[in-house]
């Protein structure tokens, strides 16, 4: 089976290593715009060949989307001479703009797809081996791609070592605005704060494991996350306002001394601990 | 020598693991007022010995205070019966109102220290072996604290495999609150806001390693956090605030739809990849 990947950066360059790694015989094809990630990706060992135009991949069994949301919402209108059992994957982080701008010619062959998981890093050497093992993959109104699409989907991502999830399309957006998106918004923030307030001695000399684990995202890619909260912006909006609540629930308990009311409010915060 | 122990949480019995573990030949002595807490710590030979009153330890020849930072003051209080060589280091987040509140008959025996370590875990539990090692401790005001006992700090904190960092107590005090205490506040904040409004299913199914690195600290003892809180007030809601008008900014640009200046402000917050 012919597999080709479009984006080899750290989703597209994992999911290169992942494939060829699980026993059956893909053989894969990479596809990047950037002439140094693919020959990053082909000394890496992400996949079997590169390519540099789409029409070099356009024959495969198989196409995942690797990229950006705003650069799959693009490449999906240009993916008309596909094959007619072809399955066309993405892996963005949103999905109802995405779902909604697929052209009904190739609405069977499209599986949207959400990998939960990643890192900050970016490009073709943050690919690792075990990126999707073990992780949920959120699949979206599955029932509006073909039969074969559906299947080979869910025997990718099984062949991967996934846990798969399904979900409406604006029920995931509003979920992943709250886990995902709007946490990345934190962080950006967080760093931000602290970058124009401390010296980077400070810094380097205080950060302990809280800091570093929540200033992490704060090093993700700015192109990819600002598709994202375009992609996903008011339910961004509606999380950041239900996170604002909360902080200004703190901030008032701190400035009124209401200690044993904030000693509540952490107690509730560490009911997480039976959920994670 | 003769190491007394006061508190045998995470802090104090990492502690022992670590002096109990360094070459040196320390006799540690394990005080807690909590029964079970004692138990455990003998069970997992985190200390030699435990004991269940202050008079037992007070003859050591050093002292660590490993207790919540107003159980500290408190305790400073009540310790004058110890010896005139005696060093007492206290392992609290914050330093400026705990140095204030040395007795000056004690205040040569003093050294303030803040270990830059922890996890969200408590309890005898959470004690863990290299928790100390190659992380930075900041010793605050040590040109206050007696020859003989800034040596012993110095000798005890390397023995661990420290590394030292001086610093005035209020200087402490403001870069913890951005670097330490307000990312809390975050925390316990995006805890509380994504379990008001998701069900538990979805947030197992959906958290990556974002939400699960930001929220981990949302799990941190509410007793310990309290006291932090209010010792350290005015710079916890001054960093709260520098907090707030960078998620505003980004907040306003979403909802602006200034995409262009969103990723800008993005790629400033990527900056901390060359501090951290």
């Amino acid at each position: 089976m012919k597999i080709g990947i479009v984006g080899l950066g750290l989703m597209g360059g994992s999911l290169g290593i992942a494939l060829k790694g699980c026993g059956s015989s893909y053989h894969i094809i990479g596809l990047d715009h950037n002439p140094e990630h693919r020959t990053q990706a082909l000394t890496l060992g992400l996949v079997d060949e590169v390519v540099s135009r789409q029409e070099e991949i356009i024959g495969c069994d198989v196409i995942f989307l690797a990229i950006p949301v705003d650069g799959i919402i693009t490449t999906l209108q240009s993916l008309k001479g596909i094959k007619a059992e072809c399955t066309v994957i993405d892996l963005g982080s949103t999905k109802a703009k995405i779902v909604s701008s697929v052209p009904a010619i190739i609405r069977k062959n499209f599986v949207a797809a959400h990998p939960m998981t990643g890192t900050e890093k970016f490009g073709p050497f943050a690919a690792v081996e075990k990126l999707y093992e073990e992780k949920v993959v959120v699949l979206c109104n599955l029932e509006e791609s073909g039969e074969h699409q559906q299947k080979t989907a869910l025997k990718l991502f099984r062949d991967i070592g996934m846990k798969i999830v399904f979900m409406r399309a604006n029920e995931h957006d509003r979920h992943a605005a709250f886990i995902s998106h709007m946490p990345h918004a934190l962080s950006f923030s967080l760093a931000n704060a602290v970058m124009r307030q401390e010296e980077p001695r400070s810094i380097t000399a205080l950060a302990g494991g809280g800091f570093r684990d929540m200033s992490r995202i704060a090093k993700s890619s700015p192109d990819m996350w600002e598709d994202v909260f375009r992609q996903n912006k008011i339910n961004l909006l509606t999380a950041i306002d239900h996170f604002s609540e909360e902080l200004e629930k703190c901030r008032r308990m701190v400035m009124e001394e209401r200690w044993e009311a904030l000693n509540v409010w952490m107690q509730d915060a560490n009911k997480l601990h039976d959920i994670l």
